[in-house]
């Protein structure tokens, strides 16, 4: 028997609950059953989006509702500041890109997050810019950006922040409203504990304006026809996904009935214990200011990441992730987000400890377990 | 009791094998188990598609994959040809005006199938269209299209042939390669028996070259990368909707099982005895040249088909879909694609003749469900 765990930085593992609430008979998406499930859905990822305003549910990744961001607000010839301190950074200069944009690209060395100060030195660049594209956890480099801070400045602008909290929203507090970010993304197969497939956008009142003017060709992910179709009939303007809203709808429920507040401080504790692991180990984490939904470290010299973690899934059945671009090969990284217990990240980390021992690398053999332990347990 | 039956024309009933599919433990999108099913899948889909070229997986709904097909070959200014007669024909129009071209609508009276002659006469005033766009089967009007002998034209122009055949696939049998078909498109909630979520487009060597140079802005939907992806490592470029993707992966096992040529002649079966059974109960169809999919039927002077429809949900638990556009409360449709069986089709033409019944319309009760039953028999 070779039992399965994921610990990749999504798509994350998925509750039985949840997966049985997917697998439920098909009904219609234009009945008043299906408008009651996609509104308390709705409801419930504008608690976890910290919002007023709507919450829009797309049927595809993530990467959908980032470019519904660009191309509903960026009209082609605009200025975009995108900071690209990490793959997912990257991709909002590479969507800027493609919708004609003017994009001047911040290039923070990976693992190190963009501040308030450069945010600031940024935005006095490029008075101009239309938006300001940021990543709140980078989850390329585990590195963890202040979007509060950033956003006291840009809302005294006119540029907007847009924000990708993709593996954020539901692994950290996101207060969208208070903070004054103007787009926030998300998708389903990180905090959220449902598969991949649903893609999450909302904005702020002023960026209504923005999207009324903006002149970039959409259509699929047209915000306008979204909020029409959202508050005139509780509907979606295309087909909505079916399946994956119900796992959603019991998902919801599942971080409900556990507590917002605990399940951020349980995302808190599963992280602080994986770096006391690692640092335990002997090995050092890339990101200067880390996330709590994955762990981002270097590998020891002389180690492949691919290698070890080719090592990890097929010996021990336990996925974790390498590392992206440059870093391929030489970090490797652990999610802790979503469906995820104390007692199952000893399984990840005892398989780390594993594929490295196999792998020549020395240390303690069980220390990376141990200080797990005592991070839990309240003793680090 | 009340057993719930969705007779629509999609969402479209999931066998419970496929759910059960779907709610597997999640596995990671970047693995060779996970490259295995993808590859399967794709493999599937060509055959149904009737092309030897890659079928692309997109995660979103069908309107996504009409999307795709016009951002990557319509660059701003550029003539389109679409043919809008219904819904989705309509729908064409709509995105490359979105996208910027100069569009020719062409509004057959909706029912009228958009003929080959239509075509020869759209296509000589417009030579230097880039696009002609065309609908299968028209799930609006339940109108089918003569793709094979419009594509005997376009073949021989530069003008490329773009063909939602979101409710023809798995339904009619499709010969992309052979009609000579540039680019096709499908969804996955319709004849291919799982939820919605998923969309299908494959392209014609030619289209390539368009492709490359078209200027039209596309990140989510660009299929350079799709086909970079899936070619070189048998992956998409970004995540795939994994739990859709391997319900699909049953539902193709199913299909294969039953046999494509079985699966079409089901279909034809199926709408065949519906027919008739309206015939029966005085009835007159919208289209002249009916798809095997979906039946509409005119409703009686002086009934309305949205209070039909809600008898029908409501008091029998059978969900059939009403008319779109300015046929809204005119018509109503009866979808019979994709998990129907004979038996379930009865239980449909029984709640049709229910609810017209309480709705005061005078016909032989039972007269329709009898007519069914000679048809399916085979003694129509």
């Amino acid at each position: 028997m070779q039992k399965r765990y994921m610990f990749t930085p999504g798509p994350t593992m998925v509750p039985a609950e949840v997966l049985l609430a997917e697998a439920a008979p098909m009904i219609h998406h234009r009945t008043p059953q299906f408008s009651r499930i996609l509104r308390e859905v709705t409801d419930g990822m504008k608690e976890l989006f910290g919002t007023e305003q709507e919450v829009f549910i797309i049927a595809g990744s993530g990467t959908a509702a980032m470019e519904a961001a660009i191309a509903n607000t960026c009209s082609p010839g605009e200025k975009a500041i995108c900071v690209a301190g990490g793959k997912f950074g990257e991709r909002w200069a590479e969507i800027c890109d493609a919708y004609g944009c003017e994009v001047n690209v911040i290039e923070p060395e990976w693992g190190r997050s963009f501040s308030v100060e450069q945010a600031e030195a940024a935005l006095s660049e490029s008075p101009q810019a239309r938006v300001l594209c940021i990543t709140h956890s980078e989850t390329s480099t585990g590195a963890l950006t202040d979007v509060e801070g950033i956003a006291t400045l840009t809302r005294e602008t006119g540029t907007l922040l847009v924000v990708d909290s993709i593996t954020g929203v539901g692994v950290h507090p996101v207060r969208m409203d208070q903070w004054g970010v103007d787009v926030l993304v998300s998708g389903s197969q990180k905090g959220c504990m449902i598969p991949p497939g649903l893609a999450f956008i909302a904005v702020s009142p002023r960026t209504w304006d923005v999207i009324e003017g903006c002149t970039s060709p959409r259509y699929y992910l047209d915000l306008r026809a979204m909020r029409k179709n959202l508050q005139g009939k509780t509907t979606t303007p295309f087909t909505a996904s079916v399946s994956l809203v119900r796992a959603l709808h019991k998902a919801l429920e599942m971080m409900r009935e556990e507590g917002h507040e605990n399940v951020f401080a349980r995302h808190a504790r599963l992280a602080e214990a994986t770096r006391a692991a690692m640092r335990a180990l002997g090995l050092k984490l890339v990101p200067e200011n880390p996330v709590n939904g994955v762990t981002a470290v270097w590998a020891p010299e002389g180690i492949d990441t691919g290698e070890m973690t080719k090592i990890m899934r097929d010996d021990y059945g336990v996925t974790i992730a390498g590392g992206q671009g440059h870093l391929k090969g030489k970090i490797f990284r652990i999610g802790h987000m979503g469906y995820v217990s104390e007692e199952d990240l000893l399984v990840a980390i005892s398989a780390v400890e594993r594929a490295l021992r196999e792998l020549g690398y020395e240390f303690e053999f069980g220390s990376g377990l141990a200080a797990a332990q005592r991070a839990l347990f309240g003793e680090a």
